[in-house]
């Protein structure tokens, strides 16, 4: 089919694999041409083989992605590298040259104008000059704790804050999201991990600062805190056991303050063990909003879909660097 | 200040007051510039005398469209005159000539394509000839039943079918709404009333083909009925006194098809004496969805904040005929 989307695969790690499988999944919709990773156990295999598919798909996994975006010219590229804006923005310059929009994965791309200004200008400057948009999107930042919360708050007359609530039951998750929460260590360890600065989820600061940027509102001071949650009861997943008075995760709370007034709460609880698992978007508001995903938005299929659903909206925005704000409405893209 | 959005409020119906009444109350946000109405009664009068407030605004209400949009030039018009298209899609055509975006509370403007196919292209060519955009929304069509239900797939990998239900307790709302729904009626007169075919919802079919767009689907069949909700039991409302057996409001619900496979279905009662008013939308998809606002979205004020909240998309859209799934995220404006 001629108006299928034309998508290459930029970086196979664990969401990359997941991205891969889903594209496969809506031939009608989107054709794979390409996939780009440095994984030497992957490079110059066909995607049938890393996906373990009965077949290959004629598909090669490479290292150069000058070469695969050169020899494909894709429509957009679904890009799944690195949590990190420093260590690869050049990745998203090179995609932009050669007329690629892209949609990333990459957690400081959902908001980087506050921590990374300047990569911010260069990658909006590249991008209207070669006509294409580039979005960094995701269930968190991207959709639950951001974007979600500006929606809700679409039908209000007058906003005076806004509380997001997340809680995840990592039980119910794939192992490395329940050894990224630190489920099953002790206090001791999980206080070493948070002292290093890389434990944690990474994106309560964006999404703060994409809601006070839609909403208007400056915000003049970000209080950010992560606590272990330590579990009351022993529970068991099919990867792991936690020990009553281990760690279950992680509290990651956040606060958005203009002045002493706080406007913007995120509280984010992944646990093993969680009982209530939601999403939950309280507007102080008229007229009043409560909003609330039943059983919460479950992360790893769900981020997956947020970077697919994105790849008409990338293609029809206008060019220039941008956040889920800024982009026509999300929908579920290629269902049918 | 310089950065205010200079509005004109075309139409001082009951909606239009609401929404001169907000617009008043973001003057750091919002300049008023104009009104336009052809109601004797209100012509020629200061709006501060019209809205009650103890101070004249120095805004007199015109019957002269074309005068108030030369003399004005307003950046963006709300649009309160009617709830079909046909009657008065010139008053839209007439701002975008005038070089005014438009946001319009008609409700089959919210999603015109299907129902008024050449008028839609006569808009979309005025509009991009103007480097304008046209929307019309609200919350229902425009939010509740539609762009929400839109947004809560943006997770998902794949969906079957959307439902939602919208429950409102029409006893807390507006005695129009009262009488609108046909609270305290006969069924006999409810029967009569629906027999015009000028009863009831508008919008549920505007809020299918818009669901459907936006998901790539293809509607072969739309089902729509319209039942009393008939009172269990006495009720009594600030305006009106609802019997048992007498009519309490409306059930009008509507279903799309592709064949025989049911893929939309759109559930809405307003009727006195509700128990569980909410929004809901549950979808059966992958990860599944169920997104619930509690309380249900107050129509009476979230009408009048959905138009003006829409007043810095339109602006910032590219030009033409938009609908809600078309612009970039709704939030709330003005709140600060």
């Amino acid at each position: 089919m001629s108006d299928r989307v034309r998508v290459v695969q930029f970086g196979a790690g664990p969401i990359g694999i997941s991205c891969l499988k889903t594209v496969l999944s809506k031939p009608s919709h989107i054709e794979l041409v390409g996939v780009i990773d440095i994984d030497p156990l992957k490079v110059g295999k066909d995607v049938g083989d890393i996906l373990g598919l009965p077949e290959k798909t004629g598909i090669i996994v490479s290292a150069d992605a000058n070469a695969v975006l050169s020899a494909t010219k894709p429509d957009v590229v679904l890009h799944t590298t690195s949590s990190f804006l420093a260590r690869m923005y050049d990745q998203l310059i090179l995609c932009a040259s050669h007329g690629a929009n892209v949609v990333s994965s990459t957690e400081e791309l959902a908001y980087p104008y506050h921590r990374h200004p300047s990569i911010s200008v260069e990658l909006d400057r590249v991008a209207k000059e070669n006509g294409v948009t580039l979005l960094g999107t995701g269930v968190n930042p991207g959709y639950a704790m951001d974007a979600l919360a500006l929606m809700a708050t679409g039908v209000c007359n007058s906003v005076k804050s806004i509380t997001v609530n997340r809680e995840v039951n990592a039980g119910l998750r794939r192992l490395p999201l329940q050894q990224k929460v630190g489920a099953g260590i002790t206090e001791t360890l999980f206080a070493e991990k948070k002292a290093t600065g890389m434990f944690g989820h990474i994106g309560l600061v964006e999404s703060i600062r994409m809601i006070a940027d839609g909403m208007g509102w400056t915000i003049t001071r970000i209080e950010e805190q992560l606590d272990p949650v330590v579990s009351k009861k022993q529970v068991v997943t099919p990867y792991l056991t936690v020990e009553k008075g281990q760690v279950a995760g992680i509290h990651h709370h956040a606060y958005g303050y203009d002045g002493e007034e706080l406007l913007i709460t995120l509280d984010l609880k992944m646990f093993v063990g969680a009982e209530n698992p939601r999403d939950e978007v309280v507007a102080e508001s008229d007229p009043p909003m409560n909003l609330l995903v039943k059983g919460g938005i479950f992360g790893d299929t769900a981020t997956v879909a947020t970077l697919i659903n994105n790849i008409p909206l990338v293609m029809e925005s206008a060019p220039g660097l941008k956040t889920a704000k800024d982009i026509p409405l999300l929908r579920a893209f290629g269902t049918r």
